[in-house]
């Protein structure tokens, strides 16, 4: 199996980068191939924006998407993405790993969906969901919170996690194709002790190894 | 009232730009007074890192949170954050301008949130939802859509739109204290002919108008 694993977060000793490093130990041993991009060392482009395409079609409009999506066509994508989409088709297993920042991606990550996840490539010309252009590859996301597990229940202060996952689940993952392995999820390590941490990794690995 | 508008979209001329031209002329003509980041317009920076600090307080560590935490007490938060949480206690009502990109909104925007909403400004020491360092004040989304508003109900393909916002909406703007005003939505301009993108104009007016 080939593994992408698409990593954010700045400081390479957090739990989320040990999350990560687990999971190359995990994989490899595993025999499977395993390439990380990890967005904050190689400090990814996080804005979608004209320099994404290398000559414009449409001088006097900039739509995004629509320049994407001549790009795609034409082969004008900028390098970073095209190596993006190069280790996307690559993969059978995709996990975005990072922290929960504002129920959500942090802003690198999101950045790494608008600019890679192109239509032409990801989607367009009506396949999304089960026609996606990634269809035929699972993905799962492995994060870390802030809060504690109760608090993101549906009684809890933040909500049903569940809910809180929509939007990349289904609205990024599914509409691209993926198959979306339920998550995994690390709550609140910063405020766990050492053999909890290390339980956290442990249970991680057993997860890993499920996976088919 | 004083109105702050975050605004995000790389083309001035798209109709995401209209409806932020739109808030502003209404609302000064209301007599409010209206201030606009322009994030693209500014090139805003859109990932949080060590440089949003002027002197790193943990040489060896950096988590971005407890970095903020401690600028934001000794005044070495970076200009351009500075800059925006004045804004921010300045304003009244916010209001988050931008196209719905991958069911959340671009990452230049994510990142303004990531970097502004600081611990210790924003949230910290107890204070969240309703004792949120923004408690008092008002937000509201105004945004476009690529898809139909039915495509965006609970039997559509992407699910349901409040389920998408609820991130936004309630991990966001009420967990630092906004009381969170029904969305403005304008469900798939590109696709529409110019008397419905007017009539789209005129009734964002009309809920401006209705904001007291």
């Amino acid at each position: 199996m080939n593994v992408l694993i698409i990593h954010a977060h700045p400081e390479p000793h957090s739990f989320t980068s040990a999350l990560k490093d687990q999971t190359v130990k995990v994989m490899a041993s595993l025999g499977h191939a395993v390439q990380v991009s990890d967005l904050y060392a190689m400090r990814f482009k996080a804005v979608g924006d004209q320099d994404d395409v290398r000559q414009r079609a449409n001088q006097d409009y900039f739509k995004l998407q629509a320049e994407q999506n001549i790009a795609y066509a034409q082969g004008r994508l900028a390098e970073d993405i095209l190596e993006q989409q190069a280790r996307l088709t690559w993969c059978n297993l995709l996990i975005l790993n990072f922290p929960l920042w504002w129920s959500s991606m942090p802003a690198i990550m999101k950045g790494w969906v608008d600019r890679v996840f192109t239509t032409g490539f990801a989607y367009g010309s009506g396949r999304r969901y089960e026609t996606g252009g990634l269809h035929g590859r699972q993905a799962m996301l492995c994060f870390t919170t802030g809060g504690s597990q109760e608090s993101f229940s549906s009684a809890g202060e933040h909500g049903d996690i569940n809910i809180i996952l929509h939007p990349i689940q289904h609205g990024i993952l599914r509409f691209v194709g993926f198959e979306v392995l339920p998550p995994f999820i690390a709550w609140s390590p910063a405020s766990q002790p050492p053999e909890i941490r290390s339980a956290c990794l442990e249970e991680l690995s057993i997860r890993l190894k499920q996976i088919v």
